[in-house]
């Protein structure tokens, strides 16, 4: 297809396509004149995702294009290369400016959370994934601002979060149907789920905080 | 205390404090000579309260003074304001330029999915929670971009987090004592676990890839 067609197929606007493709963010198309080039599916399933790293995760473009970077790596096997993908994602929220306090207290805290789950990370090497900074970090926040957690308060989550996995797994499984596909829709999926997490857990408080002090 | 007293203990610097009591998002203190003002522990609160959301949640200053007025409001009962508070935190990240597109099915879905969980808001209404906005936006992106979900697929998730919600209201009971406190806790809470969660699911999906794909 050309560029037009991908523009109204994905529903982003032609000049969007333009720096997308100047910035690295999707391949170029396959050259069929001096000003013209032809696209595919391929082409159309990459601009999605970029745009949900951009729209929906407020994923930076140079970010954007480090995970890119991740998921095309063909060293990596398929799994580490779905891993490195997820992993990689940075948080869409700048830290803030204190966020740098020592997080020693926090790191150990994670440390013994991953431990007891036996996710088998173990303590931080060159390969830890972003995603354990982002936990360490919020472990930090929540001590430094008048609310320090135990491993004990932060298990259910990480249970609960474990069951959903299998869930996301096989969403994953669904939409992607070649190994590449699926790379894509797990990175897809991560950031797309987050908003919904989100908005259910706010309705879910409200729920039980209507049961628990509601007066009618 | 002094602002000196409550910048050093709240670790926030006091120009920050100052903006914070010019925009009204900090009480005034207690005026004791014309130049100086003696503040309590329920300014420290409020302030760590206002750094949670604005530094963590990323939630503007405009947005961040709408939830302590719903926090403030004495004409709402406990679980009211509570209700209030959470609901109406607004979602950090400001929605893509298209998020507009009509939300009409997914607004279907997010009802349907409601209703089946009992989780009593119906249709919605001039009161329904912005958290419920958050959803149908969160869930018209997945299908925008090619990853339709169904009620079905939700369900576990909704399931999840409402579990999980009985765990965060017993947080909010244990750090908040006077029912002021509890409301506040509720509010940092929600959003200072945001990340936590968010974290945990990234780790969880890489652990639940590596047992479904992983060669090793």
């Amino acid at each position: 297809m050309r560029l037009s067609e991908l523009s109204r197929r994905s529903g982003v606007a032609t000049a969007t396509v333009k720096f997308y493709l100047r910035e690295g963010l999707l391949p170029p198309g396959r050259r069929i004149t001096a000003t013209q080039a032809e696209y595919g599916e391929e082409h159309l399933r990459r601009l999605r995702l970029v745009r949900a790293l951009i729209q929906v995760g407020g994923v930076s473009v140079a970010a954007a294009r480090e995970v890119l970077a991740a998921l095309d790596d063909d060293s990596l096997d398929h799994n580490e290369r779905l891993g490195t993908a997820v992993w990689s994602l940075p948080h869409g929220r700048p830290a803030g400016p204190d966020e740098a306090a020592d997080p020693a207290t926090a790191r150990r805290r994670a440390d013994r959370l991953l431990e007891l789950l036996g996710w088998g990370y173990g303590p931080a090497t060159e390969t830890t994934p972003p995603a354990y900074g982002m936990l360490v970090t919020a472990i930090a926040a929540l001590e430094r601002l008048g609310y320090p957690c135990t491993v004990e308060d932060l298990e259910p989550y990480a249970r609960a979060l474990g069951r959903l996995a299998e869930h996301d797994l096989d969403l994953v499984e669904r939409y992607g149907g070649t190994p590449d596909e699926q790379v894509e829709a797990a990175v897809a999926l991560t950031v797309l789920y987050e908003p919904v997490l989100l908005a259910l857990r706010r309705l879910a408080e409200a729920e039980e905080s209507r049961r628990r002090f509601g007066s009618h």
